[in-house]
């Protein structure tokens, strides 16, 4: 079905499969949905693949709001553009595309700006709705309505995506390749290249080894950090991790009665250049600002904590310290400019995309992707849509 | 004196006035004082006029440690180089000098960095002694110790330095004029200039304006800021804040039940570019930081909070906001490199010192310079020992 120029079923509802999560911590149910046509600056995609990310685990064992249910997860993928609604330029029928789930409308002052990638048109939250609306495009056969994820909702084999949230790509790059940048690869990549602006020769610790850890770790080796160090309560997690640049480690378990930003101070002579926190755990955003050296050390914070979470400084260490802390949502990156630079780079062979991919599996073993990363078995499992 | 090329004094103890602090809160006593001569990378210094600077207040009224007594306060000050120690080439008899709290050793690698001013040989730290020693120069008459006081010490017809402590400067800059560079104009000015890097067009929310808020003030007017807030319980300091750049002006305690953040976010339509905190209370950083713009906005901590005192931040904030937190201690500067930029700038008439300067006594009414600060009347109030 590949490169398909126009769509029988432009214009009317699809009916396809999805895997809908009805309820929290239970496993999906792959069923028939109805995909409605794609509205004003919408799409309508046709997944190839998909993969699971740890904010998808996140909202599928969360039991009260923001989770709600039905609702279909998912958003790192990639697909084939099946229909367009009205006044869409950007892309055509059969156009590859890459869904992200932060928006870039383009027009507002933070798309303009090349300082911002929080688009002010469609603000971010985790609603269940489409962007900008408080509608869904999908109901099931007996007409219920079932919840949107993410602004993507990958886990079907339709699924409508306002334009803010697609980049059109190279429709000759490996399908489960480039679904990595849709959402994992690219935020840690980027928080290492735009957000931190990481330098050649520099210190860079990163807490958490997961998927997102191992892409900071990874961006952080193509800027050319020299000490990687990567902090993770899991030893097994350093061999895994120089695969992707670690070059040191500390097991937080075994820090005895020292603070981790101890065990770092003293591993780098005063302090990381550069401090990621990848968890999302308050205490050890607070370890990853006392780990980064004083002058000029910059705090990175990728994780996400729960809601009401707070995080908290000396003002002495702030005023004194001269160090910086800022917050990376989706690395930094505007998705539309940045996607395609990072497409290049590993069609260039600098960015090794390769090593993320551990698992892959047919849509009908959807649940599987979910045990094998419950189990800490994968970093990503691609989940093909046709197989 | 001025001009003096050889002391007759080098290597000899000196005699002189000094207002010595000999009881928290109680008024300076003039009396004489002996001075040591100045040892291995020091230099003594001739003080032609200093002036009185919040910090100097903070110190005095301190009833416990980091507050000692007797001690000779004061650290914004120029004067001419009297002597010098051992192994000081960068100065002789006779140059002018500006001393400067925060120590440039220039070997060590913050020193070599561009990106730190945080001298790692001599890290700053409000000790009652020389940097990187334990010892004083200065004791009274009866052989008492009297205690230094942020390196400086300038409420002493002589003090001594470390030559990581001061700056030659151009002998034809006016003395009352160049003298406030040393600590409160250029640690707001630099802050505004170095550490924000504030851009033509863009609006700040300045936090405070006694006289460090008004040289931030003073700085983001220079580096093209179009929209200048200043925030501030005493609604006479919008008047006095417009002859240093303020455009706008928020008294707190106008603002009913309106947090400050939520009055700036709806002035500036999302928030400030440049939200910079000059008084030290933990409350008013964190409304700062909830004052700057989503996307790019930056927070620059510049006040000087009670030791121990904390600040919070919603985690989600942090990671869904994209701002950036900083602090910036004496605005980022590296003195020997940017004194002599700004001292150009005063020069060249874009920044403006004349303005700061509203009061000017003699060394012998060193209290009447307190008065002025407690009761608001000040900014600067220049103290000239030969007066």
């Amino acid at each position: 079905m590949d490169g398909e120029k126009v769509s029988v079923e432009a214009g009317k509802p699809i009916v396809c499969k999805a895997a809908v999560a009805r309820e929290p911590g239970e496993p999906l149910v792959i069923e028939e949905i109805m995909v409605a046509p794609p509205g004003h600056h919408e799409v309508r995609v046709r997944i190839i693949c998909t993969t699971l990310c740890h904010s998808d685990v996140t909202f599928w064992k969360m039991k009260d709001y923001p989770a709600v249910f039905p609702r279909i997860l998912g958003h790192e993928a990639i697909g084939v553009v099946e229909s367009v609604g009205e006044d869409v330029d950007e892309v055509v029928e059969g156009d590859v595309v890459i869904p992200v789930f932060l928006p870039e409308c383009g027009d507002c002052a933070d798309c303009k700006s090349k300082k911002s990638n929080l688009c002010s048109k469609f603000p971010f939250e985790p609603t269940p709705w489409m962007p900008g609306d408080e509608t869904s495009r999908f109901t099931d056969l007996k007409g219920e309505v079932l919840y949107h994820f993410l602004n993507v909702s990958s886990f079907s084999e339709y699924t409508v995506l306002n334009i803010a949230n697609i980049v059109k790509i190279d429709p000759s790059i490996p399908p489960s390749r480039a679904c990595l940048l849709s959402c994992g690869v690219s935020t840690g990549v980027g928080a290492a290249w735009k957000t931190a602006n990481v330098e050649a020769g520099s210190t860079v610790a990163i807490f958490g080894l997961g998927s997102i850890g191992l892409a900071v770790a990874e961006g952080s080796r193509i800027c050319g950090a020299t000490k990687i160090i990567g902090v993770d309560v899991n030893q097994e997690k350093f061999e895994l991790g120089k695969k992707f640049g670690i070059t040191d480690f500390v097991n937080v378990g075994e820090c005895g009665d020292k603070p981790v930003s101890q065990v770092i101070n003293e591993m780098t002579g005063g302090g990381a250049d550069f401090c990621f926190e990848c968890v999302g755990l308050a205490s050890l955003m607070e370890q990853a600002y006392a780990s980064c050296r004083k002058g000029w050390g910059k705090t990175i914070i990728l994780g996400v904590e729960k809601p009401g979470s707070q995080i908290t400084f000396q003002c002495s260490d702030v005023i004194l310290g001269g160090r910086t802390l800022t917050g990376s949502l989706f690395g930094g990156l505007k998705a539309k400019s940045d996607i395609p630079i990072l497409l290049k780079r590993y069609m260039d062979k600098e960015l090794e995309l390769d090593k993320f991919v551990t698992h892959e599996v047919s849509f009908e073993d959807i649940n599987k992707a979910f045990d094998l990363l419950l189990e800490g078995k994968s970093i990503r499992c691609v989940i093909w849509m046709d197989k």
